[in-house]
């Protein structure tokens, strides 16, 4: 096995990641706040699997012209197609509409866990990764997209955020949807086109007013000019259709629709929907400042049926790739009416909202949000003598500082002591415990202080006084272990304390 | 959409399952105790993705005939197979082996996740479930092996498991592969006939030694006479060479071996390394009654090379059956030197532990070990009137009762005061709010105690000086509603603490 010509190329497959120590206990630590704020509002955990068939994940695959083609698919021994999740919406409507009967309606819930699409993998763009989401399945009272509103702005601001560095956006899709329909776009024939205009809103932030004018009307060369990149065939609206679309997804909407798209009922349905939105969260005093309706908002998926949400980063911070940025959506939601009713066969309204897990972890980290100071490397007992004695003599020591919750391992390699200091060194640990013949002989042991030890290693001129105080390694009795141990953790947690 | 005759059937594949809020409350609790002691020991967090190469996971799964057959295996673009792993083991070591020489030596490191099997799904046998892992990689020393095993043990009584109540049994995979060497089935010409054998031994629990020697000899009808069921192909060893092999796994194997057995190498080997973890498990003072020397272990795992272990229940409780029997494994683990090495071309050995996170949790649950009363259902303020101005006075009360850390939430649904009781009663909620016309223009609202009520509407005598210290419905000003509802919850708690 261990034949070179023989061996296996050990790499990771493209498009996925191994997390760190650091990545996975600040996501730990975020989804903990993020659950104590949905178990706060009554939310209740749920786990649906991984996998799923096929056709109960239905073709909503959001950003994707080709349903179905960006997912991870395989037939089962009884030829049925299986597929790995793509988000956790579809899932949930299949386990609500499965057990409709016994679930109390309506249905809140929240989960998390791992989705994949089968993508072309890109620069911060992976084919797994986590979301955490929450429904309310079984209302079709805006009231729970309300409340989906004012749980995010609680969310973000337990997270840490403060107030103006986030914002919550809500529109409805109703308000398009009857644009759409007053310009001629509706009924089932116009389906591609009406998804066509959505996608295009949807890259407002990207292409601009201009570049999103061409995409709604004749299409768009993906270069910017005539024959550069590819062409994106549009959605074929004239210049007053463009218009109308164009104004009712601007910010400032309000006025300026003309009377056939004004008198359209599904667009006053939308209105009316938004104010009653507006005015619950306003009673519940979220102001403007952390839930505002704006009219821009369009989220790209297509099984949305009314108000949409969106939880916006506006602090500048780094990104993934570490450029100073607004850094933007970290996730959003909405009203999906039919994804459960298409396994009914009767209406089970529904909305729900999604947090892009490592998408806010990484603004919260380089927003100084989930430090992991609190986490100490353990003490490390060195191995100067290999015989089972000794061992069983190191081990012991290690089971006492472990019985007095101190952190810590005995070192296990085969390496000499200079090679063991290296590793409690990469490792940062803070205390390393020597014990050689010499200090068996007499019932002692050597406690070195790794972290002043690099300290004073590192000063250039030496300081007396704080060297008596504090020295970097003490010899103690035996029975001194774990209360010496103890007084130098104490010691350095203040000093960290104090640096800060 | 709605449309009955084009519905899809929601229905959860075969071999998966939707798990509930206990279970997922009850896992979370489990897996933090779990966490906190593999850290105690000084083990890091990590994680890798739940698709690998498909070649990088190997051919090493376990309890199966037809290597990879057991797989869900997919063709990626551009034709290289992945598949979703089937353990924790084989990613870490495609993991290690690529990031070798960043990574402190030896290596320890923990993980937690799901893992999958492409196999006929049976009670209790999902084809998705969970596993908690701890590694040790880079050391060759049986101290790591020794450390696995006490570590294991210290996990059972975090988790409220008695002493007595658990056992961790621990073998060497070279006892039996120098036995049989030592009878003439070493070398690669009989690696098949060597995994009959270990699977065979693996059953030993379930068919007993007669069974067993079948299965080492001729092979075995499946039903148990001939000609009924499937016949099993037996390894071929004849009496004297399957008596050895049964000698080596019996209980109180130390005397017995013919010198040629005893005489072997590797056979010595392995019977050294027992005795070196003995007596370093004895020295950290981890009593026979903790960890066992035990010859009978073998684990279903080909990739094992040195100590193997397990960790079992003794006690007698109720399987997933709800059958009273004693409980058996809930993890193992081993040493698997080839693993990494396959990868390096160079020696890299490790070991390792995994527990069966559903299987522990199911037996912890039936011990009472994971009581989840201490997650109270949310305070649910009744809807009775639907204007929009009401509701906000609604919302209002949820945000205040939350501000003041209280669960809670407004009845989302559309249904009368009957029903929203009704939905109250079935998510079990402490405490309902309710607010109509007459209540509001006076300024108050009334505030129900469902749990003394329900006890209230069960009792068939009636307590009269009970109904009026605890009275089931109270009415007070808007002002006192977090007082009166702290109160509440207040009385519930002492109550279902005098009810324990």
């Amino acid at each position: 096995m261990a034949d070179k010509s023989e061996k296996t190329k050990a790499r990771l497959p493209r498009g996925f990641a191994d997390r760190s120590a650091e990545d996975i206990r600040a996501v730990e630590k975020m989804m903990s706040t993020i659950r104590s704020v949905f178990e706060l509002y009554g939310f209740e955990p749920a786990d649906q699997p991984l996998i799923e068939y096929t056709d109960a994940l239905g073709k909503f695959l959001p950003d994707q012209d080709r349903p179905n083609e960006g997912v991870f698919s395989f037939q089962d021994d009884d030829d049925q197609w299986l597929s790995l999740r793509y988000d956790l919406t579809a899932p949930t409507a299949r386990f609500v509409a499965e057990n409709y009967e016994r679930l109390p309606k309506p249905y809140r819930s929240y989960r998390s866990g791992w989705v994949f699409r089968n993508e072309k993998p890109g620069p911060g763009r992976f084919r797994q990764f986590m979301q955490f989401d929450a429904d309310t399945i079984g209302t079709p009272g805006v009231a729970a997209d309300a409340e989906m509103a004012m749980m995010m702005a609680d969310v973000m601001e337990a997270l840490g955020i403060k107030r103006g560095d986030y914002v919550i956006r809500v529109n409805n899709r109703k308000v398009l949807d009857g644009v759409l329909e007053a310009i001629g776009l509706g009924g089932d024939e116009n389906a591609g086109r009406r998804l066509t205009v959505l996608r295009a809103i949807d890259k407002l932030d990207k292409l601009g007013p201009e570049g999103v004018r061409l995409l709604l009307g004749p299409g768009r060369w993906d270069g910017g000019k005539e024959g550069e990149g590819d062409f994106a065939k549009g959605a074929g609206l004239n210049d007053l259709q463009a218009e109308a679309v164009l104004l009712a997804t601007a910010k400032d909407e309000q006025a300026g629709q003309d009377s056939s798209v004004s008198a359209n009922a599904v667009y006053q349905e939308g209105v009316g929907e938004l104010s009653t939105i507006e005015a619950l969260v306003r009673a519940a005093g979220y102001a403007q400042d952390r839930i505002a309706m704006d009219r821009s908002v369009v989220r790209g998926l297509e099984y949305y049926t009314g108000p949409v949400l969106e939880a916006e980063l506006l602090a500048e911070i780094p990104n993934e790739d570490g450029q100073i940025v607004r850094f933007g959506s970290v996730g959003g939601g909405g009203r999906y009416d039919g994804l459960v009713s298409r396994f009914r066969g009767e209406p089970v309204p529904a909305t729900g909202f999604s947090i892009g897990v490592s998408r806010l972890m990484t603004a919260l980290k380089n927003l100084g949000k989930l430090d992991s100071a609190d986490v100490i490397a353990p003490v490390v007992v060195l191995v100067m003598d290999k015989d089972t004695d000794s061992l069983g003599r190191y081990q012991k020591m290690v089971a006492e500082l472990r019985g007095a919750g101190i952190r810590s391992e005995m070192y296990l390699g085969g390496a000499g002591m200079k090679a063991q200091l290296k590793y409690a060194d990469r490792r940062g640990c803070p205390v390393a415990i020597i014990q050689g013949g010499d200090e068996r002989a007499k019932g002692e042991l050597q406690i070195k202080d790794l972290i002043e030890g690099a300290r004073m290693s590192a000063e250039i001129t030496d300081n007396a006084e704080w060297r008596a105080a504090r020295p970097a390694q003490v010899t103690v009795a035996e029975s001194e272990l774990v209360a010496e141990v103890k007084k130098i953790l104490t010691a350095q947690a203040e000093e960290r304390a104090r640096g800060k």
